[in-house]
């Protein structure tokens, strides 16, 4: 016996779906008909308890209540480990064929962040060095000279600047520019692997089903260009343990980069006057035209 | 072409269904990957953009945000309005054959209400008089003497004590109990139709969707017998203007009572000593031998 054929429960899921017949708006009439029949068919299949409904009653109240207005935003970080965020973006780049793919933009975004030189360091405290250099193009491949890339990265620590208070502001992030080949180069610290915060209701989640929290290493960019779609993507440490086991699925082959160990005397280590051993990154995007 | 069918959306979700692959408890796997694929396949059905995701997390957020540790739970609310809450107790009585039918718990109980004599007027404030009586039974069709009857409803400005501070403690709540004939009978004021708070995000959201957000009149019912299993259910005013139409899908036909018009000289007005005209309804009670 198929459960939601039961008939005393189609019926109130029936007349749940029509109680949004009369909404105005005809997207949202769409959208939420839809919700309520999948949350309906979800409850009906595998029959859900009054006592596990009251479990997630009290979890859903404790994700809301674990938002501040700063940096947690735990309901983000829920539709992260539930793959939803990076349905959502696949969705949206369904037309998407010739960029750089995008991935989830996570909660520690800051905007208005410094504006940095080329091959400035945005490392303001000590750590493993790092170089990232590459191309901005469009989808035919002409370098695109004046693109912003928005960079941001956790510390050795595993925080953000602005997540973590004690780093100074500004730390592993800023706005840097291509030049007029459209080339860019980022000095910083290699990006590691980190837990996503498993201090509520998410990571009791994760906990309760034997998953664990960790991101594979990642630089995050948010790169704009005049006449191009923004796009919002992370370049990936290759050789992280983490690389196949994101907590938050935002890995993608095509997203991946080797960081090349480097000595001090190399002549990239010369150009950007880098005085340590070091690693090097490369890695071109491409941006699609906007609509 | 079917959304759902698009290969690299189909991944993202056999991805995040399988991470819970290896959920220990083996009902908690079943309800999780339940829940992903289902998460899943209304967000690809619908489409969901960037920016619908991002109005969904922050309606959660203060839907969580809006609950405080009294009386007010938003997220209740939010699982009434979707009939989520209605479909769960169908789902937790689908075996319930010969008992009276339950309803929505609502938010507004309150453990510890006072004991009340057989006919004592629960209503501590004026208002419209009424009375109703019948008797508890067992599914033979036996009395069941010393039932509990646990009893609340709104005053006629349509709060609830406790949610409404001005009024005072334990009224229109209690706790009754039937007599050695297993009858009750309980004074009090005729319930009246009243708003659920429109005041969060779920008030935003019956107006988006321009559904109403009355709640037919109704008596809230908690009956416990020794040996036979918990009913909670409500008594509606079958003349109410919303009883078509009730905001959370409470009502079903078996729950519907007449309050018929009495004078203040009639037999029952002198058993109950009311001393003025008033409405009488006479509803019985079926409780279920538990399991």
């Amino acid at each position: 016996m198929s459960n939601p054929e039961i008939a005393s429960e189609r019926e109130i899921t029936d007349r749940a779906v029509s109680s949004f017949a009369h909404t105005p708006d005809a997207r949202l009439r769409f959208v939420l008909q839809k919700l309520v029949a999948h949350l309906h068919r979800f409850a009906s299949e595998v029959e859900l308890s009054d006592a596990e409904w009251s479990k997630a009653i009290e979890f859903l109240t404790a994700t809301g209540q674990k938002c501040d207005d700063v940096v947690r935003q735990e309901f983000i970080l829920l539709s992260d480990v539930l793959g939803l965020s990076m349905l959502v973006d696949a969705i949206e780049h369904r037309n998407g064929v010739e960029a750089t793919e995008s991935t989830v933009f996570g909660p520690f975004y800051i905007a208005g962040m410094p504006y940095r030189e080329y091959g400035e360091n945005m490392a303001l405290v000590p750590g493993s060095a790092s170089l990232i250099t590459g191309h901005v193009r469009d989808a035919a491949g002409n370098p695109l000279p004046g693109a912003t890339l928005d960079v941001w990265q956790t510390a050795e620590n595993g925080q953000y600047s602005g997540q973590d208070i004690t780093q100074p502001h500004g730390n592993l992030r800023g706005r840097y520019r291509t030049d007029e080949l459209g080339r860019y180069a980022i000095r910083s610290v290699v990006p590691v692997s980190y837990p996503i915060p498993t201090d509520g209701p998410v990571g009791q989640l994760l906990q309760a089903a034997g998953r664990h929290p960790w991101r594979p290493a990642h630089l995050h960019f948010m790169l704009d260009a005049p006449g191009h779609r923004r796009l919002v993507t992370h370049v990936f440490n290759d050789d992280d343990p983490y690389i196949e086991s994101d907590a938050v699925f935002g890995v993608k082959d095509s997203l991946r980069a080797v960081y090349q160990p480097c000595r001090a005397g190399d002549p990239l280590a010369e150009q950007f006057d880098i005085g340590t051993d070091f690693r090097h990154a490369s890695f071109d995007f491409t941006l699609e035209t906007a609509a």
